[in-house]
C-alpha cells in the first residue's frame, strides 16, 4: 500500500534537491526520498542493534602492501574471527597502494568492532566501514 | 520562501520512518525529511569538486537478484563505461537479496556519475557510492 | 617425518621435467613432484567422495553479459543452492565479455552437481570447474 | 635411457599416496609419478603456445595465512608484476587456510610465467593456473 505525504522545505533547498535527484538519475522526488529514508533506517537499525543481531558490513581498506607488518597485522584481525568475513576483493591501485574490500557477517557487536578494528589499523591510509543491510527487511 | 511537495511511498516503509522520527525527536516528517536533504547535498558537494582527476570509489549495492530487470539495468549501467569498473564482489546475502560491491577507476566525473547512477537505480534497496583513494597521494 | 623414495623414468622425460621445474620456479625436484601428487590427491578425494563431505571448488564462466536470458538463467543456477555459493568475483573483459569466478562450498554432490550445471550452461563461451580443497587435510 | 632420482616427502603425503596408487592399479610409484609429470608437460605445452598475445588466467592458490613469509611471498611476486593483476578474491576456509583467486591479464608469457610462479610457491598446499579467454575470439 501506497501512502502520500506533504513536505515543506525552503525553496532554495528544494531546487538544490532537484539539481541533486536529476544529476544521480533518479526517475522523481519520491524515489531520491525513499532512499534517503531507507538509508536512514539501515543506519538506525545499526545503531540501535542490541548486538546480538545478524549484520553485514563493507569494509574498505587503502593501505600499503610492502609493509608486511602492517598486512600481517590486518591477516591476524581478520583471523581472530575468520567466520565473520564472507569474502574479500583486492585490487592493486599501484606498485604499493592496494585497495581491500571486505564483506562481513555477524553479530552485530563482532562485525563492529571487527570492522573498526580493521580501519583504524596504524598504517591504513583509508578505512571506512559501511553498515550495509541483507535486504532481508526492507522493501 | 517556502514550497509545499508531496512524496508517496510505501505505507510500511512510511510507519517505520515515523518511528525514527520520533526516536531522534524531530517536531515532524519535514524536518526530518530536510536533513536528510542537506546531508545528502553535503555529500555531493564534496565529492563533485573533482573532475579529470583519476579517482577511486566503491560502489555498495543490495538489491533482488529475481528481478531481471533490475539486473539487466544494473548491468547496462556497468557496461556503457565498463574500462570504469575494475571487478565487482558478488554475495549472495539469501535467497532473494544480494550484495554487489563494485570498485570504479576513471576520471572522477565518470566515476562519481557512474556510482551515483547505479545507487540510485529503481528497485536498489541499498545503493552507496563511497569515494575512496588510490593512496598515491597519501602517506 | 620425511620420507625419501627413488624413482626410475626415462632420460629424455626427466629433462623436459626439468625444464619445466625451472620454468615453473620450483627450488628443486622434490617440491615440483609433492605439489603432483597433492593435486592428484585433491582430484581423488572429489571423484572418490560419497557425495556428503564438505567440498570447495572454483567455477570460471566467460560469457556474454548482453544476453539477459543466459545471465538470468546463470543466477537462477546459483539461487536454487544459494547457500553453496560463498561469493563471485566479476569481470568486464570487454564491451560484452564477463569472466566469472564462483567459490562454491558445501556437500560433494550439490558443489559437483551446481559448478557442472553452470559450466554447461548454453552460451557460456568458456566454463570450467576446479575442484579445490579447504586445505584442511594437506600439509 | 633411465634415470634415477630420488624424492623427498612427508611420510603422511607418501601414504596417501600409495593409497592412491593402488586404488588407480599402477604397478609402482615411478609409473604413476611418469603420469603425473605427462600430464603437467601437456598442460604446458598447451599454454606455451601463446606469447605476445594478450591473455586471460586464473589462478588458484590455497595457504596458511597464519605464515607470514609465505604471504609476503606472494604480494611480492604480484606486486613485481602488479598491472597483470586485474583483481583477486579471498575466502577464509578455516582458522589457518584461505583461498585466493586471482584473474590475471597480460601477455601471454607474462601471465604464464607469473601464474606458474604463484601456484609453485613453496607453502602452497593447491596451486592452479587455469587458462583462460576474454571471450574476443569466440562465438
Amino acid at each position: 500500500m501506497i501512502d502520500r505525504i506533504g513536505i515543506s522545505l525552503e525553496k532554495e533547498l528544494l531546487e538544490r534537491f532537484d539539481e541533486l535527484i536529476e544529476a544521480k538519475g533518479y526517475e522523481n522526488r519520491s524515489e531520491a526520498i525513499r532512499d534517503l529514508i531507507r538509508d536512514a533506517l539501515v543506519q538506525r537499525e545499526w545503531s540501535r542493534s542490541a548486538g546480538n543481531e545478524e549484520k553485514v558490513a563493507v569494509v574498505a581498506l587503502v593501505y600499503d602492501h610492502d609493509s608486511s607488518s602492517l598486512a600481517q597485522k590486518l591477516a591476524h584481525l581478520q583471523h581472530e574471527n575468520y567466520g565473520a568475513v564472507v569474502a574479500g576483493l583486492h585490487v592493486h591501485m599501484d606498485e604499493h597502494n592496494c585497495l581491500e574490500l571486505l564483506v562481513l557477517r555477524g553479530r552485530a557487536r563482532e562485525v563492529l568492532s571487527m570492522g573498526e578494528g580493521l580501519a583504524a589499523t596504524k598504517g591504513v591510509k583509508f578505512g571506512k566501514m559501511i553498515p550495509a543491510t541483507t535486504g532481508h527487511d526492507l522493501r
